[in-house]
């Protein structure tokens, strides 16, 4: 079931691969088989620096898999999860097909793949993700967002929202999709011209934006990326609401003040379990006695850490939780969830249309960066548009209230009105 | 926060409370005063047998409650969560005013009241709720389900559907509500015709029929109350269902077989929470590769036990989950959260129209039990008005899918269709 620390390599018996009898495999060729095995026996036949090809049993391989040296083999077998897309960002290995198949092969084998071997395990209890104190979460988030709003523009789209759209129909575009996922979220939350609303992680402060300028709110936003707080201030001047919208470049945690609604639309991903419940208590304390609000985050059927590999190059600190984890924000503080949408496969066409607009921009990505970060940001995207498809990670939109809340929509008939 | 065990009956601080000075308090009024304060002083005047009257301070008592004798009072002080209701019921205590108005007062009250006395815990912990082993759960059930077809009909209107109905208007009827409901639950689980759906507690049968007329599938329902199958089934043969519709007397843990989808409507709420994963296992095994479901029961925003009156004398076994209790259905075997509407108004909604039927048929269900009976029934019955009212209780829709499901559908709009 657990598919946490192997993958993204998650495994090939080797009886169950053809080619050379047993006996003709090179000593790297059987340590190689012993590792897929381990991973369930993904559909990737995998070439040698040798010639040596080991190709699964049975089944037609989805992509192959060059690695160029016994260096980078031996990198791998010690830790898959890491090792193997590291080794494709530095170039040391080599892809033929398609990119997505591979890692989606890659999930689905993890999830019937055997317990992880004793260097597995060993290579997984030594891990230590980066932790969410105030410092530590400034750390992490510059990392990923303060590296060049110059970079998103190129394949975010127009709104700049960097969060799941919602697509109401196949046909939507990206920006379309982006909009309508706003709406989405300030339908559920019914917003009213003239109320108050706290927004934790902004972003480039598209939301904001939207719902001063279509459902008459005052909104506080709060994000401790010094970049996008930078943009969104400009954004906001630009556009004629800076009166309605104030920027704080602050940490969700010294939120204060009281609100009419509360909603963090991809932020929870970075704020770590363990904080839930102060985050908790920061809605609860914001609302009131009589308040709702929203929580978007990518989220898992089960508690698992987040892909190892994840962790350590793009998200630092990141990790989604499972709806019971979540439950840790609501259920100490007796706010009621009214509503929760799992919408998993508009993440996996969200990512789709990024990475279109991210390979269409793959000259200029190159100018700004270097060809290995084009490589590191294509396996990230590439991942987790596999995530969501596989269903290895899912993405939740929680509406919840105060528990004495009876003004709340007695449907959801509303969000449905053309 | 945690109102558990000294609601019904949940507080008043003696100096809080208006009439005769401390000193002039008789024991029985002082210590009815301290108990009060510990139930958190809901707003309900009380008369003693003495003449005595003790009525909460700074605010309009909403009910008049008098207490006939010393040794009532008594048992109340000692266990008022189930004396109280149980005074009520033999009579005992006499209430003037509206009920569901005092027994929100206590529900509002018990969330501010301070930790239970000494007493109070003591009672608490001996407190031994009613187990669901295969008999036990045969032993609730009956007690509850098995008392009388023709009671029931009494009240619960055209459809006998016992469970939260759904309003898509304030003007709609109970039966038009029971049967949007019906229509609601198969919409979510997009039925086609030719399926085969399981249904885990199917009480008389109405939404297997329904399924089957509605949506032409083949339905195997469920239940271990005797009488229940034995209604149901005469009315699948009368309504020319028993083709399509199998009635079985026997525990969900016994299902087997594949279906397409499985579907479970106040059935949970008797499972107790430690079996939750085995009723998981029951479903993932019912489902294999490619299916999807829906579960419906009374919920909680954090786990509490039972009201333990209600537990005693009304659902013996029973418990509602918090979301994150039944993500223990799912969460073990990988089922895939895709939608939860929290449907808490339209139950309080349901049982003001049950309640509604019930006095109305008064008379006749004193003759088919007694006056104790009825007010025991009215005390639950209001009772769960104002559970719902207040956010003590909520209703829970789940849909859940097998993790690698992408056939589900990727907006709600359907359901809204007219």
């Amino acid at each position: 079931m657990n598919a946490s620390d192997e993958s993204l390599m998650s495994s090939s018996n080797a009886a169950q691969r053809e080619g050379r009898a047993d006996g003709d495999r090179s000593l790297e060729g059987r340590l190689l088989e012993r590792m897929l095995a381990r991973l369930g026996n993904p559909a990737v036949e995998f070439n040698l620096w040798t010639g040596e090809r080991i190709a699964p049993a049975g089944v037609e391989p989805v992509c192959r898999v060059r690695i160029s040296s016994r260096t980078t083999l031996l990198a791998i077998l010690a830790d898959p999860a890491v090792r193997f897309p590291d080794a494709y960002c530095d170039g040391r290995v080599e892809i033929e097909g398609d990119l997505v198949r591979l890692l989606e092969s890659v999930y689905l084998a993890g999830e019937r793949a055997p317990a992880a071997s004793p260097l597995g395990r060993l290579v997984g209890r030594l891990r230590r993700p980066h932790v969410n104190t105030f410092a530590g979460s400034r750390a992490n988030i510059h990392h990923h967002y303060d590296i060049s709003n110059a970079f998103y523009e190129l394949w975010l789209g127009q709104t700049m929202a960097y969060t799941c759209a919602y697509y109401p129909t196949v046909e939507t575009s990206l920006d379309q999709a982006q909009i309508a996922k706003m709406h989405h979220v300030c339908r559920k939350m019914r917003l009213r011209a003239g109320e108050h609303v706290v927004e934790a992680g902004c972003g480039w402060g598209a939301l904001a934006l939207h719902m001063a300028r279509h459902y008459g709110v005052k909104v506080r936003a709060f994000n401790i990326s010094k970049e996008q707080v930078a943009y969104a201030r400009e954004r906001a001047e630009r556009e004629g609401l800076a009166g309605q919208v104030e920027y704080v470049q602050d940490d969700y945690r010294n939120i204060c003040g009281r609100y009419d609604a509360f909603v963090s639309v991809g932020m929870l991903e970075h704020v770590g379990v363990d904080n839930y419940e102060g985050l908790g208590a920061v809605v609860a304390r914001s609302l009131g006695e009589n308040g709702r609000g929203l929580i978007h985050s990518i989220g898992r059927n089960y508690p698992a850490p987040m892909q190892p590999w994840i962790e350590k190059r793009i998200f630092p600190g990141a990790c989604p939780p499972s709806l019971a984890q979540m439950s840790r924000i609501f259920e100490p503080h007796n706010l009621s969830i009214l509503d929760v949408e799992n919408l998993r496969l508009h993440y996996a066409q969200t990512l789709r249309h990024w990475m279109e607009l991210f390979e269409l921009a793959g000259e200029r990505v190159q100018q700004m960066f270097d060809a290995k970060f084009v490589r590191m940001w294509r396996m990230y995207l590439a991942g987790s548009i596999a995530a969501f498809t596989t269903g290895t990670l899912q993405l939740f939109q929680v509406v919840f209230a105060t528990a004495h809340n009876n003004e709340v929509a007695r449907t959801r008939a509303h969000l449905y009105v053309p």
